[in-house]
């Protein structure tokens, strides 16, 4: 019997463990477990038991990790360090810590730094979300076939990487191991800038004096490009405080590519114009044919040398281990 | 029996034929119809005839008009000009010919200067698409409950108007009347300036030396962001070219927009962002409970003067007649 416990009854939270507790037992990579949950808001922890997303409701930290073995952080990035702070000296002996925050790096830093030795820390973000949160909005599929990164360090033990790969095959996500800092550059660009490009459409349109006639014309291109706009505010707002630096450079690059193209209309430059939207299609329809041959340990193994290990997941970058077929 | 004509057979006439064809016809608006399909590319007709979305296919445009009564040319706007000037000779006395172009104000003109004095035109532009082309991508249930823009000037005679309405019920849409200019400004910010960011923002980061390695980061966020940029390149450069004054505006206001949020972003004000993102979403909100009002000849007319009355469409900016309760 495993004791779990998630700090946080947010969206991600919940989904976590409503994902955890609907697997069989029986086939359960982290086996028999014990999940309980904790929130600074009593309600969510209520609302996420309601779900069937936690076995136990905790009404303190303290009470939330007695005994804990693995203890995952669902709480927006900024919380993170604040709750490093208060779980530290609560930790049993042995846990393995994770998180599911947006941004890496910074996560990683807090835990050297507030987490004591005698537990076992390794940061995670599962690549998948709505834009509504709270428990309610949580769905117990919400990972499935999803990447879940992963971003060991050199002091990451075994035990982490084996309990979190665990977790990962459990909820139907699909491992990805990967250096905290690259993580944050790559997310920050296809993650972080497509919310922010959403929420700037949303603003420059609906600061127009227009903009209650514009209402009825906009149409399935808008609902989809504005999207984003409608996620929670405290988490966009946290991962451009902690992404700040590689947010600013996407931004300059899309500010770039947005001149590029702005100059092609004003000019009626058909032969740009075409050139432009011909490599964007293209763009797309690579990420698009790239979904496909996601499997672990297929294809992007090759990009690396055979000398070293497939099955060692230490390698940053790396799909986590192959799975018998 | 009336007979109409679509000249090109891509997603939007072979939607519109399927539409059209399916509905039950004792109680079809357009009555009895006979439906004749013509395009350029000779495959692109049989696509269309093999879907069931037209009675006949023409092998020429004289083949095409002949007897014919409404003619819908569904073409990119671009190639707009071209067909007014071919079938200009070849209409028959009386036809109403409307359009489906995504810019209005340039189609109005060629047709003011192009189609003979006796026949009547009415610009149409229907809110719905998908980011595939062809006739293999049209969806008989495309136009459902969408948004369909006409725009009459001084000159629309009221034949065009009745017709065009009729061809508007028969495939679900709602009609929306809107002088062209107006139109032109407007989905520039909610049709047009969503796509430019769309194709911006996959042009940013598949630029990028780390764009291999991204590609599995990118979840459905980055799905949906960039989904516009798959759109048919010939209409993304067509409506830029058609519609370039608008759409710079466009650009410049989201430009304005992304520098306020980049400056947060780089000072880390975590104020500023949350008032960003807050409004963002709050207009986003705004957005989506407007859609449940837009039932035809309520509200909206709300703003106008009682004086005016509901049953004449020939307001701009004004929702067709009111539907009997």
């Amino acid at each position: 019997m495993l004791h779990v416990t998630i700090i946080g009854m947010g969206l991600i939270g919940t989904s976590l463990g409503m994902a955890l507790r609907s697997a069989d037992e029986k086939d359960a990579p982290l086996g028999k477990i014990l999940l309980t949950g904790y929130d600074k808001n009593p309600r969510a922890v209520t609302d996420a038991r309601g779900r069937l997303a936690i076995d136990r409701e905790a009404r303190t930290l303290k009470e939330a990790l007695h005994e804990a073995q693995l203890v995952i952080v669902a709480v927006p990035v900024q919380a993170v360090r604040q709750v490093f702070e208060e779980i530290g000296p609560l930790l049993p002996n042995g846990a393995v810590v994770t998180d599911v925050a947006s941004t890496k790096a910074q996560v990683v830093a807090w835990a050297r730094e507030l987490l004591p030795r005698t537990v076992q820390f390794i940061g995670g973000h599962p690549m998948a979300g709505r834009e509504k949160s709270g428990p309610q909005a949580a769905e117990r599929t919400l990972f499935e076939r999803a990447i879940y990164c992963a971003t060991p360090t050199s002091e990451t033990g075994e035990r982490a990487m084996q309990v979190l790969e665990a977790l990962v095959e459990q909820i139907g996500a699909k491992l990805y191991y990967i250096d905290a800092a690259e993580h944050d550059a790559y997310v920050a660009g296809v993650s972080h800038l497509p919310f922010v490009l959403s929420a700037v459409l949303v603003d420059a349109v609906s600061r127009s004096a227009g903009w209650k006639e514009m209402q009825p014309l906009a149409s399935t291109g808008f609902r989809d490009i504005s999207r984003l706009a409608s996620g929670d505010v405290e988490m966009h707002r946290d991962i451009c405080l902690t992404n700040h630096e590689a947010l600013v450079r996407w931004i300059d690059e899309a500010t770039s590519s947005l001149m590029n193209l702005r100059e092609a209309i004003e000019t009626q430059d058909s032969q740009a114009l075409t050139q432009f939207f011909e490599q964007a299609q293209a763009g797309r329809e690579e990420w698009l044919q790239s979904k496909p041959n996601m499997r672990p340990g297929e294809e992007f193994f090759e990009n690396f040398g055979a000398g070293q290990a497939a099955d060692r997941p230490s390698l940053f970058g790396r799909w986590g281990k192959p799975k018998q077929k």
